[in-house]
């Protein structure tokens, strides 16, 4: 088992990662002095494999279980889901120290988040994270949120969790195009902040296609590390955190645009580190060779790096522009100067990234 | 003027205190580093007393004001008004650094707030309170809020504002009846943590109930002086900020209910005080002289000192163990052991507290 810390002064806290870990659940909240009511928030399809599991694992350490079940889907990330989780949680009584515990993927996490984030202004938010992206993304640094009718993550908070339980056992019933959007995020790792991992990446991808404990346990890890230390650095993101968003003023863009439905985020995130890659090599910013390094790493995963030519140069653009990282209008894009090494560009002129996105279709 | 500084660190701001101070906001807002597009949050009644000032004040500082406003009443402090808010901020293009500015009592500090709380994670939050509570109270600490509908401040957050222009001026259009609920509060900080204080307000009672400036502005100076000291020893309401919930408990199970049409909350506060001075004294840990003092003091504010008949013991009994900041159901009472000093006492008999009840009928 590996143990990312995770330094935050009053509000740090442990990511344990390895195989084994959801049936011990009960033990290692039974430390963190709750009161013995546990709100578990999870959906039907982690619901049905897991639930159990992790009802069992906490009822054996003295606490009472009331299991939230919301439908699966990004369009239940909403404000409507959440009023149905304080709803509960107000009916059963649930007291400023009684854990809210996430059992799935991302949705799952940013939604019991911003539930644990806002209910009584704030309970104790434990993440069992059981998608490759929940475990190396979403359930590290304090992120929640819930989705607007017509933009994501619009309505959250910054809020930590009191602990992060990421079981490697549970990748193995996921969708195998799950692991690859996850592993999106993971390249990104390498990319924005170390060479050496990124090199580590294209050795090993494929024991990581596999689910190979081993090497899925060393990419978790390394990926909560990097993630950890940007956001140690800049928790309510600031300034440099915005790194991590490497990919993402594309990525945001295409999600956006197609609805939300025909790519995975690490997809859409995928495209838009290969545009980015191809952005930095325009602006003279980044060597050709190593933005064919990173598009062929993204490509062996099985991921896109091409833009469906269904979407218009122009609307993505306009999408961009909308971007709620963009500040008074000027787009802004992470780069990457050499591998493991990125900056944040600001005021990219909106005539080279429409050059250079003409060039991202197939 | 009078200046407040509340030292939190990176969250640390400024109260600014006096007469004359409304003008001035755009002044105030323009050294922030903000972009230029303000929600100016507001009610029909504020808004058509003070909207405009505070339009030209913001516009001549080069800010462009969207003002939105909200039906007056708590019943508007909800979930379904913050996501107008929600809507219009995002479709008026607010970005992370567009600040929200709450101009108006508790209900808008406590909603725009939440809003402000939520919105992209956050954005920069001004509060103008222009009630004597707002002042005094709700506009510092921190806390922000909407109500479920069925419990108050249910959903929340802690979140600090960038500023707080507390203009007296504004004081004078307001009903009598909220100067002295608003007196409640002060009342209430002389008897947690001031003697001297206390004594100030036994001399210069009257001079605040005619509103005169220099008796407001020592009052409520000395009011957010102490709040402030409270809040910054415990911003997240671990411990020891709970002091500033004495006359709370017996106060939110009166206003509970009486479905929050009966009292104001100040009214219910006033009779929570008068009721835990009793209980004090019952429990042997404060003076009668003392509790005569502050009870005395509660009725020359014009505040109720005596429960209404219509509210049973075992009904006001049931409300406070629901209280949220009740933990497993134990009830916890803040009680004076001297003018100026109050202690927490947790799992007070219920007997007792009941018995001590019976006494507060007319
Ligand atoms: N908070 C952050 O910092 C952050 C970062 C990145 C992404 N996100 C958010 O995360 C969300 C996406 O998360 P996601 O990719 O995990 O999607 P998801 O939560 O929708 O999970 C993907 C699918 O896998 C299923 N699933 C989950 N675990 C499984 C398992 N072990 N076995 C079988 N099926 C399983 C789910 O039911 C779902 O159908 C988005 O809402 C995004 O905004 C948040
Ligand atoms: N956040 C906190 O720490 C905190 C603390 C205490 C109370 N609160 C909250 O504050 C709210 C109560 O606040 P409130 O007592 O200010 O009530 P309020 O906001 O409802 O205002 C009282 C009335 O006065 C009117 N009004 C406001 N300013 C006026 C002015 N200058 N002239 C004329 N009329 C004016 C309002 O329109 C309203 O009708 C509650 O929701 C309570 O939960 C919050
Ligand atoms: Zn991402
Ligand atoms: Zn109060």
């Amino acid at each position: 088992m590996q143990e990312v810390y995770i330094d935050l002064g009053a509000r740090s806290y442990s990511i344990y990662i390895g195989t084994g870990l959801l049936p011990r659940l009960g033990e290692y909240l039974k430390v963190l002095k709750l009161t013995p009511r546990v709100l578990l928030v999870t959906n039907p399809v982690v619901g049905s494999l897991y639930g159990a599991a992790a009802e069992t694992a906490l009822g054996d350490a003295g606490f009472e279980v009331i299991r939230a079940e919301i439908p699966d889907g990004e369009e239940y990330k909403s404000l409507a889901t959440a009023e149905k989780l304080y709803d509960l949680a107000y009916t059963r009584e649930l007291d400023r120290r009684s854990p809210v515990v996430a059992l799935g993927g991302g949705v799952v996490g940013d939604l019991a988040g911003f539930v644990a984030a806002t209910y009584l202004r704030g309970v104790p938010f434990i993440q069992v994270p059981t998608t490759l992206l929940a475990q190396v993304d979403s359930s590290v640094g304090g992120k929640v949120a819930v989705n607007h009718p017509r933009g994501k993550n619009i309505i959250g908070a910054f809020y930590q969790p009191r602990l992060v339980l990421a079981d490697l056992d549970v990748l193995k019933t996921l969708d195998p195009r799950e692991v690859r959007a996850g592993l999106a995020e993971v390249i990104k790792y390498g990319v924005i902040a170390d060479q050496a991992f990124f090199t580590w990446l294209e050795e090993n991808l494929e024991r990581l296609l596999a689910l190979e404990a081993r090497a899925l346990a060393h990419a978790v890890a390394a990926s909560c590390r990097i993630k950890a230390r940007v956001v140690q650095e800049d928790e309510t993101e600031q300034g440099r955190r915005a790194i991590l968003n490497f990919g993402h003023t594309l990525g945001h863009a295409l999600e956006a645009l197609t609805g939300y439905t025909a790519y995975r985020h690490g997809e859409a995130v995928a495209t838009g580190m290969a545009a980015a890659a191809r952005l930095a090599v325009a602006l003279g910013m980044f060597p050709e060779g190593d933005a064919a390094r990173v598009i062929n790493l993204i490509r062996r995963a099985g991921l896109p790096v091409e833009i469906t030519p269904e979407l218009s140069t122009g609307d993505l653009l306009a999408s961009m522009r909308r971007d709620k990282k963009v500040l008074a209008g000027r787009l802004t894009f992470v780069l990457p100067v050499e591998i493991g090494r990125v900056e944040i560009v600001r005021d990219v002129p909106e005539e080279t990234v429409g050059r250079v996105l003409h060039l991202c279709y197939n």
